[in-house]
């Protein structure tokens, strides 16, 4: 068990140090910054790579939304639950804590504006002078959420070509971004919303609820869908 | 076959609510927006996530150029054609109605231009002030979906690497979109055309035709060449 | 035999459509374009698709210069190139024409300066006010058809991943591009450089030996260097 | 043994001339440049590619401080590490003289601002009017590289899906590169660092150390971890 907590500790600390850092350090930098779309590769690569690295070891969730849609889905016994979500989030923080040590190198930084860091909002507009509403803002993460663990239980689906389950599940995680980032920045992971609200604080940690109750919700309503509706009875031949 | 119908219920709801979403929310955020590589990108990656989740049920079709072009190539049984077409219809136009909630989240939203939302066109000038004739869009729309379905049914083929498949057919539709949205805003998709013109309606509707007959008759040639062109016959040893 | 050559007929077509269209249509839309790392990705998936498609086929070599180098590196029979060679320049020279089709669909053109349509070129000034010398570019594309060649003859190594080797390979030719567009626009295919260079005409035709001599020879260069200096003598075991 | 180091050598030419040429040629063209996120898939496509090239011969590793990392970890034998360490630096200069020259084919070339080539930098502001600190950049590096060896670690072992390293390590390189470029233009690779320092001079060599420094260090305690806190027990059962 403990071998794999530190997977799951390890694989959150590079979701969050390679996904938020890649914003945070390169999206904005004038005519060749890497943009939304290389953020969006960026988290999608953090979990591609970790799927590959520690999957085996403790099935790379790296996100409470995934672990209890898991359990929902009835992939993943619920007493495992606290102690991968602890590790998860303590892997998120100190990620957080290098990023935030690495941007004080290059000058004392404060956080004053809504998305500052890589913080999750909602109803500010922050991106293109566009403001989503909280209720949209929570349809979006909760849509999101849902699908991704669609794509999970189906991808590591003993019906499915399991192997190439990092690939897709990676890679959603990138499309999830494509999306929604001038939405919310997106979530759809209560561990990497955490980790930069306790640096950010203010308005970062009152928005804060949004990003844990949408994507749980999310990813228990997809754990259940794909388990009721799609997923083949237990009692079918394996193949 | 409930399964296969939720199934495709839900990888269209992805494909409208992942690809369309990213052209409506990320492509046009100035200096760090998506752009046209960003919604390529994200089209192609509804497909590869679904086919790696939900392809072992129904096959992975998502279009329904793509059901009538495997029925044409001999891969899919007629008598199934209707009950996935209206299932791919269904799951994108709920999608595009959940885009529409989101979108209005930020404000009333009215369409006036071709194009807005994400919806496809010919002979208008969107991009670039360039407006490509309806014969240049047909031919563009048709020689794609027929490439594509080329690229389905060899990649499906019982010679081929089958377990990459996902991967092909998503970056192919990767591929596509790269070329063609500044000519049609791509659609290759009846039910991802149609999803958009239902909520755009005037000139989205009016056009909608084309992008029913040039993708469905481009799936059928395609079916058809890789059938009897490509493929090896069927007293041929399997390998 | 016919199947085969068929094979190169589609895949070639596919390239030169894909990766020369989205050059043409998409790469400078204003803002939103997809600019050279949207056509060097374009070209990869061409090749990628295809190799997933009909490389079980005909091996899925699309371009001269590898068949040739596969020549060289004692993977392909030499009675078989001619054929092979004339696939492909027809299936190149067939998607240039409907690429041109497409493109007077939005208006009378005509092709007036180097890189025009999507042509290849030396010792011209295209992009960011630099002409690279014809040395320069006969070295550069020297250089990247043999790394692709070397890449092509160990992806496909009988004691490598080789379901792998249509993403290696794919991936390799978007590498090539996101070097050397800037440079020559990128050959490395003969039959891509022919094919623009049948409608552009001029300046494209005078230059285009250079575009069948460096990758031809390059190609050669790395099929010897892989039979010779890496790949493992045919007397040892197979794994 | 002479196989793999042409192996080794040919596949850290083929990073430096790839990775660094795309930033050289293609990063700063106006308008369609392929900016830091061409930058950064050309990168890891260098290592993508060449591990399903020459990964057989000789695990791929093209980087002093993943050879020295897996001494740690216990996956490559410390007799082995100078040989490996000198045919990366020499392909690595090499490649960086094949740059020169056909940077120089544009007009003679001298390097007078830090970044310039593509070397690396640290306490300097070259990106968007930021210097990070040695600290800082030390900080970067040494976690980047520790990380890149727990994926590297961990895509290779016996228990996971160990024909999907090379797209996992590749793509590790590729997102390292997303984060950091803006920091150090991202080294993680001290051959990589050498061979523009040789061409490049001044600041550039007198800051090599770090490059050395911190890459080696961050392989090793990276190596660790993965050995003692994630890796399986040998005398546990093989999978």
């Amino acid at each position: 068990m403990i071998k794999k907590l530190f997977a799951e500790f390890f694989g959150t600390f590079w979701l969050v140090f390679g996904g938020c850092g890649s914003a945070i350090f390169a999206a904005g930098v004038p005519d060749i910054g890497i943009g939304l779309v290389g953020v969006a590769l960026a988290f999608g690569l953090t979990v591609l790579t970790m799927a590959y690295a520690v999957g085996h070891i403790s099935g790379g969730h790296f996100n409470p939304a995934v672990s209890v849609g898991l359990v929902a889905g009835g992939r993943f016994p619920a007493k495992d639950l606290i102690p991968y979500i602890v590790a998860q989030c303590i892997g998120a923080i100190i990620a957080a804590g290098c990023l935030y040590v690495i941007l004080n190198g290059a000058g004392a930084t404060s956080f004053t504006k809504p998305g500052d860091f890589a913080s999750n909002f909602y109803a500010e507009a922050v991106y293109n002078g566009k403001a989503f509403s909280m209720g949209a803002a929570f349809l979006t993460e909760f849509l999101l959420t849902a699908f991704f663990l669609i794509v999970i239980m189906g991808a590591t689906d003993r019906w499915a070509n399991g192997k190439f389950a990092g690939i897709a599940i990676g890679l959603a995680l990138t499309l999830i971004h494509l999306i929604s980032i001038p939405i919310t920045n997106t979530s759809v992971n209560p561990a990497r919303s955490l980790s930069q609200a306790v640096f950010v604080g203010g308005l970062a940690m009152s928005q804060l609820w949004l990003f844990w109750a949408a994507p749980i919700l999310g990813g228990v309503v997809g754990g259940l869908v794909y388990k009721f509706l799609l997923q083949k009875d237990q009692n079918e031949e394996t193949a």
